[in-house]
């Protein structure tokens, strides 16, 4: 199974990026947003995702038999959720850890917004 | 709809690489496995969940607001567990309808293959 | 931190069962759903998840950490999907199965109507 | 941290409480996790979740239809993350919070705690 992944073109744009103006800033790993530091991790869980997608399509494509393509799509779930759950984990350890300082609104915030994030994954 | 099952065609696959060229070689829609006459559709969704992973490969690239990253997981995992549903209708229509007219072993085989996937589903 | 989770009290007082005083009304088993074979098992099942819950009940009650509340309604929420998984293995096997014997119309309106309930099973 | 809690008002009704004959058993009421100041309102949920396992048992008594039964269920698993939920947004809002002021080890320990019981949750 090819998962390949070629990637001839330049990366992603950088001039539609909002936070252009600091391309060198990523890479670096100390982004603004508490995941930057494990970016490449990140970067490389989603793309072992993508190939999973594809290979998906390979399967559907090659008439493989339905519950074999449905445990691949139960891989695949839980690699999005587990991916979902690394982030969410730098983000309270970081933008969460950070508002408590501030303390009360802005805490309240932070947490409130972060609750919503985790209602929708549990409900997707 | 026949569920007949015959496969007096040969085993899509002759080449390696799944989509090599051969388009024609699918898209007839009368494979085995019943989701065959859906293939299009499922193909279609897998290639814009394809694509919306790959959105996220930028937005973590771009630094992008975890949170913001949190609601386009959520939106693929819900993408993926309707795709994952849709082919589960079409098994239990074909196959699992298939094995009713057989009855006895091969239904409760049918039966307990398709609860495990569900389970699975469930559980990721 | 405590989380004594102490019980003095004599357990969840059997004598005050709803259904108590009417165990012959239920108990022939042999109802027209595809389930009722299995009714005692789902009723001990159930029985035992309303501990659960009573369990939680008494662990806010106690102000126990919230983490270990939190592995218990986890443990819950397993339990309800277990059970509603093996509901929906019997319905396939019989109400399903059934409907495949008659085709068409009956057969398509089983089948949507199980993959709406699995939907929802899915998204809570 | 204050989370204080204080609770001067008789415990829950005692009369209509099922599980009376124990109220001072609990009532002080005002534990150290966050989560008290809506102890009421989370006893009142889960007496809820009760009563609909109960009427699941009800259900499964009187030979309901199955796929009624598996939309009950869900109902039910629904209000049980929906408890979770906010039982989780107050221990973050309070023990996660409160570790942040500490800050270094206290407070990675309870980012992996809670994102611990998100990924059983996630997963239930």
């Amino acid at each position: 199974m090819t998962t390949t992944q070629a990637r001839t073109e330049p990366d992603d744009a950088p001039g539609t990026d909002p936070h252009a103006g600091t391309p060198g800033a990523h890479g670096s790993g100390h982004g603004p947003h508490g995941y930057s530091a494990q970016k490449d991790a990140h970067l490389k869980r989603l793309r072992r995702i993508e190939g999973q997608i594809r290979g998906l399509q390979r399967m559907v494509d090659e008439d493989v038999y339905c519950i074999d393509v449905l445990t691949q799509v139960s891989a695949s779930t839980k690699a999005l959720q587990s991916f979902a759950l690394s982030l969410l984990e730098e983000h309270l350890r970081h933008c969460v850890a950070a508002a408590a300082e501030q303390g009360g609104v802005e805490l309240d915030a932070k947490v409130a917004e972060a609750s919503a994030a985790i209602g929708r994954l549990l409900r997707s």
